[in-house]
């Protein structure tokens, strides 16, 4: 009952954020090397936001694939998922371009904070919709993936004030640990 | 016959018009506190209008929910919504970048008040072509929210010449008051 | 068979199409009357291209919805509609920001006629592969305004350099027949 | 089983690369033939690529229709895949507007490289899910086309610092060659 359309447009909106950040991309007016070499931190910020945004399809894919109905509070906690990865781009772009600054690492960190927490919620009130003897409240368990992740954003945020470095490790060190897809779901709904 | 593609285009203009708003948060060139500080009222639009979007989006895919037929004149009526919808960027912008401004201020609930009477006309004709004793008719009902909605706009026009600040505590209240989706269809739905 | 990718794929084209748009619509510094004034004719424009999109998907929409097999060639000639659609934003912007210029109003026709010879194709490949006797063989039939709308627009390029007024008020007259959508599909559904 | 979306999310992201690349197309401000002259290179660019996203979604709808199962390493492989596709509007500028010039026009055969071996990957995941005597198994066979691509590719890339006009020849003729569909898996799925 209208899971359909709330797939759709959650689609629609990762679609666009992972293909709108390629914008700031900005086509260099010469044609050597030196051209492009300092578009290289912000290619390579891109290459991170790309699969972060992946991660959040992915996941939030096995998360609404047992979900049944919807209700006007998973709507809004997905909207305001939807909120937080649609400020990828800008977060991607303004690191990118100052990558060894402490403010705009920091932002970023901020942003996959945020995200993180919303996804927390939406799967929270899934969830509680659902019972937590639901497959999906079986499957998520303990979730120390989902725990561990906003603890090292928000470790990361002061420490890109010390060093942008570290920071920046940690934001593909969890992207690395995210990319394997949640096998805990997978898995409690063939034991189902 | 055809709602389903309706959603879907509707669902993609949406989609679009959410996620590209925030184009219009320029990437700084700095990386201090200062350079950011500026952005802060285009951000509080951004969110704003990401709000009213998904406000529409929300009420949009409750209004559908019922639809069983699609007539030209619904197709149009839903266009004529979207293409007030689209607008959403532009005004979000321009009142954003000078917050304080009258014209600006007003021009954003010039928008916000052509989407509410579209929204009004696409909701009419709906239920015109399913008969007021529809399950729609019954539940939109006297629908206090949908006609205090384009007073509430047609007042903050021309008092965002007298003062900005009121206009937009007048646009932000109502999202407030739009932000509960529309418990009558669902109730009438349940009830049916 | 591969109708529904078909579909929602040109749906995703034509809503982004007809939302980027409006990016043209630059929003100004000024907060002024005067600084809005001079976005009228590119409002103007952008309003005739939402409507031709809008009447582009309206009978896209009518066109696959009696089809049942997609061909290779079906699937060409859809791209090759959508290629031409895509330049609706440049030509509208440039004719837009230049209202009475002639070339741009000539290379507005010249967008629209090749759009309108890309629908011809894709409706004669459909009709082709389903015989002149289907559902939609017969509704097509002696196709008046399809017939029509090329030869307008062909006269409408050459006018331009005499007076780029006549071929825009060409485009919005043909724009208007066209609003009314494709009955002739509609009644032979209905009597089939 | 989440095979619908993601072919929804592929569309999604094929149809605003396939529609942003025209935003490159920047709009002149002189109105002279002169002044738009110098964007038919660019113009030329965009229609090449234009053409390579087509064949990619033709291509990818064709491969997509015969799985069955999405594993998660089908889904990453997927994303890899819309990464390089991403990267069109980029390499599509670029060489559009420097369009004699080596760098450019290596850069767009390293992205179609990318694109290609991404593709192979992805298509080879799905034969291994499915089996090699799968009706894509048997479909996919020697695979002339998919092995001869890369090769004219790697081929061109060096060749640009040679000579871009043959590399750009190498690009356009790999188009035409694609442009017919993949009529081997249209085969097997008719005598399967």
């Amino acid at each position: 009952m209208g899971k359909n359309r709330l797939e759709a447009f959650s689609d629609g909106v990762l679609a666009i954020v992972i293909t709108i950040m390629v914008l700031e991309l900005k086509v260099p007016h010469g044609v050597g090397i030196a051209d492009v070499q300092p578009l290289l931190p912000l290619f390579l910020s891109y290459v991170l936001s790309f699969l972060y945004v992946g991660i959040y399809w992915n996941n939030h894919h096995h998360l609404l694939h047992t979900v049944k109905q919807i209700s006007g509070g998973i709507l809004w906690a997905n909207l305001h998922l939807l909120f937080w990865l649609s400020l990828f781009p800008f977060a991607t772009a303004w690191m990118g371009e100052n990558h060894a600054a402490p403010l705009p690492t920091a932002a970023y960190g901020v942003v996959l904070l945020m995200a993180a927490i919303a996804y927390y919620i939406l799967q929270y009130l899934i969830i509680c919709s659902h019972g937590k003897d639901s497959v999906l409240g079986r499957a998520v368990g303990p979730d120390l993936k989902g725990k561990l992740s906003p603890l090292a954003y928000l470790a990361a945020i002061p420490m890109a004030f010390v060093s942008p470095w570290i920071s920046s490790g940690l934001y593909v060190f969890m992207a690395l640990v995210w990319i394997v897809p949640d096998r805990r779901i997978e898995r409690a709904l063939k034991e189902s």
